[in-house]
């Protein structure tokens, strides 16, 4: 099966999307609201016009399959999301969707008999930036939200994740009971492709990643701080409780952990991606009074997560002692690290070599959707697509023939999977 | 010249204004807006009944005076200010406008002739919190705004500062060319009486402070910091720009040699009241590509401001190389520290030592109109009022007997002024 022919189509299909959620900057689809939906409007047009069909499942994701393959054994899965950051880049989730729909497209066109009915999957709300939890449609689907989660808030609007639901017709009953919303017993195997998001392939010269695994993390959406507002000329240091001095000195004792730890050889990623005063009341002539920041750490560690995060709490304590201020946190987020599916991720490093394509195996700083399915019990295997300038913001820039170079191998990875009957 | 009988006249003023520009929270008089222009409206009436003259003078300010007091002869000039910060208390700025009136009501009622005619001044704009810059009004009168400062534009409404000049019949085209809009030999003296902004008065149980002295300040509204966004999972720690970081980085530095400079008995005050990632933008799973904040430092010493400024210009560059970011700050903005005159801060003291009121000379931390009135050349004074919890904060609880006591010595202090002949 040679997808090379469906280069131009790709190409359009980029380029639309792209003009259809441009925010003058970059593109901006939000987690079940306006870009999401005009990107899943387009795609069910482009998926009927090949002669696909469309469903969404209960949570509201999107699945694209051939009509004409009747068979009821178990699927293969593959797709990713069609959410964006804010002000963000084309590929990220979309990339893999597209790369999904093109092996459908390749199959049906050539008449092609698959091992096993593909399901092509386009995922909502994947992206943190918009209710501050990310794998909403996944998880939804899982099972893994909690009715806490359902009270989230989208970012801009402050519709909550339970009207977003039901918005799109999703069973918001189900999902708050944690009721899984399929049957992983169908799912053969799940097979994603997403651009690399950091530097390392461009570096490396590899246009085609194998993931070895997926680094999990352990996040606050809001971290509050306070302390005392007063004038600013007139209290002395040690009467102050000032909460942006207390933020910054916990943000840089959290920074010397990490480069120490770092240097012993942990996997580890801290961001503090959002730090504000309070615009209400701040001001340049007056002590702050309070402060909020966002914590995220990231690693393929579940132990380095739990460790790192006993040392934040612990300087949270010295620092509330030392500077009379107050810490205080919203719920403890966690995604679990996931690891890839050993022999999936031979076959595909066997298709990269029959096809001479420079590969290597490398773990994935990001989460994915994937990671769900992985821990899930699902075997799975990921495909990264080189791209410059990293991913969540508007630079990124994928080459198209990279892209094309990945959907042959995803392609090619779904083509060898051995089947299995039926549903155990 | 006895006040204690105005104590009712006082406090209806100061709750008729409270409710008047209440907020919910605090009060709030934004500069040349709407709680200032109430205060201002309010202010007109109830002088007019007690048989005053109200004008403004070219910058907008309010002067209130005795129409039956024709003496030409060069005037005594006492006030404060009607701004206040947004959510702030009602008495940072109105107690010395109503102190001032009150002096001049007593006066005209025992039918007293003070040495001098006595003009109470309401000053507009003297917190920078509205417009980034302090002492606009008293400013303006003394010819040292800039034509940049009149560009600063209003929190909240964006209105820039030329716009609300003109908007109050000020003479913007002599402000913009930093002509003094007064004759500064007409003035034969400043008086303030403000309460004090910090701790020391209520731990000490003094009702009323003479100010031996104004700390100035250096300030930048807005430092910048860019460094470059990109998901928050994938880039290792020293490829990384990340402005928060930098920034918390900077401040905890900035910190640190506070509290080694105040070790070695320097004055200084740091402050950085604002900050702020780019909300816009922004997430939980992005480094953070931008960050901004403000910096204040106080001092009594004009050598001790530049010296420190220097220290953090130092640490910037330092910053800049270890982290890849770069800081671009906005105009440097200049309070120089002032001395109040001695012989009037004598007078003060031994009106306060006839009437057995317990005083001490106090410097005072935060910035005053007075300042500009001392720095140009005017024999200037502050009486300060006990006051707790400190100000710009809804929490400021002045006594009204211990404002009486300080109004009380700023009216015996006038009345103990030496007059002069005329103008010279």
């Amino acid at each position: 099966m040679e997808l090379q022919s469906l280069q131009p189509l790709a190409q359009q299909l980029f380029a639309d999307v792209r003009a259809l959620t441009f925010d003058g900057v970059g593109v901006t689809r939000a987690s079940y609201g306006e870009g999401e939906n005009a990107c899943a409007a387009y795609l069910d047009t482009f998926a009927r016009k090949e002669g696909l069909e469309v469903a969404t499942d209960r949570a509201g994701n999107f699945i694209y399959f051939d009509p004409a393959d009747t068979r009821t054994t178990p699927a293969i899965w593959s797709g990713s999301h069609l959410d964006s950051v804010p002000q963000g880049g084309n590929y990220d989730g979309l990339a893999g969707v597209v790369a999904g729909l093109l092996v459908l497209i390749a199959a049906k066109r050539a008449g092609t008999t698959l091992p096993a009915p593909l399901k092509v999957i386009g995922f909502r709300g994947e992206e943190s930036a918009w209710f501050g939890k990310a794998y909403m449609g996944s998880g939804a689907l899982w099972g893994k939200l909690s009715s806490a989660d359902l009270e989230l808030q989208r970012r801009g609007d402050a519709i909550s994740l339970r009207d977003a639901f039901k918005a799109c017709g999703a069973d918001v009953d189900a999902i708050s009971r944690q009721e899984k919303l399929f049957n992983p017993a169908d799912v053969l195997a799940y097979v994603e492709l997403h651009i690399e998001q950091g530097p390392v392939m461009v570096a490396r010269e590899i246009p085609v990643g194998v993931v070895s695994g997926i680094r999990g993390n352990v996040r606050h959406n809001k971290i509050e701080c306070f302390g005392e507002a007063q004038h600013s000329g007139v209290v002395p240091r040690w009467l102050r409780k000032d909460a942006v001095f207390a933020v910054s000195d916990l943000i840089v004792r959290v920074d010397n952990h990490w480069r120490a730890l770092l240097e012993r050889g942990t996997d580890l990623v801290v961001t503090c991606g959002v730090v504000q005063t309070n615009p209400a009341e701040h001001s340049i002539s007056r002590v702050p009074g309070y402060a909020h920041f966002s914590f995220e750490a990231r690693s393929k560690s579940s132990d380095t997560l739990e460790a790192f995060y006993q040392l934040v709490q612990a300087e949270m304590n010295s620092i509330e002692r030392e500077r009379g201020v107050q810490f205080k946190a919203d719920r403890r987020l966690l995604s679990e690290p996931a690891i890839t599916d050993p022999h999936l991720c031979d076959l595909m490093a066997k298709a990269c070599r029959d096809r001479g394509i420079a590969h290597e195996r490398i773990p994935s700083g990001a989460g994915h959707d994937a990671a769900l399915f992985a821990n899930g019990g699902i075997p799975s295997a990921m495909v990264f697509v080189r791209n410059q300038n990293g991913s969540h913001n508007p630079y990124e820039a994928m080459e198209l023939s990279d892209f094309m170079l990945g959907t042959q191998v995803m392609a090619d990875t779904i083509a060898a999977i051995t089947p299995r009957a039926a549903s155990h």
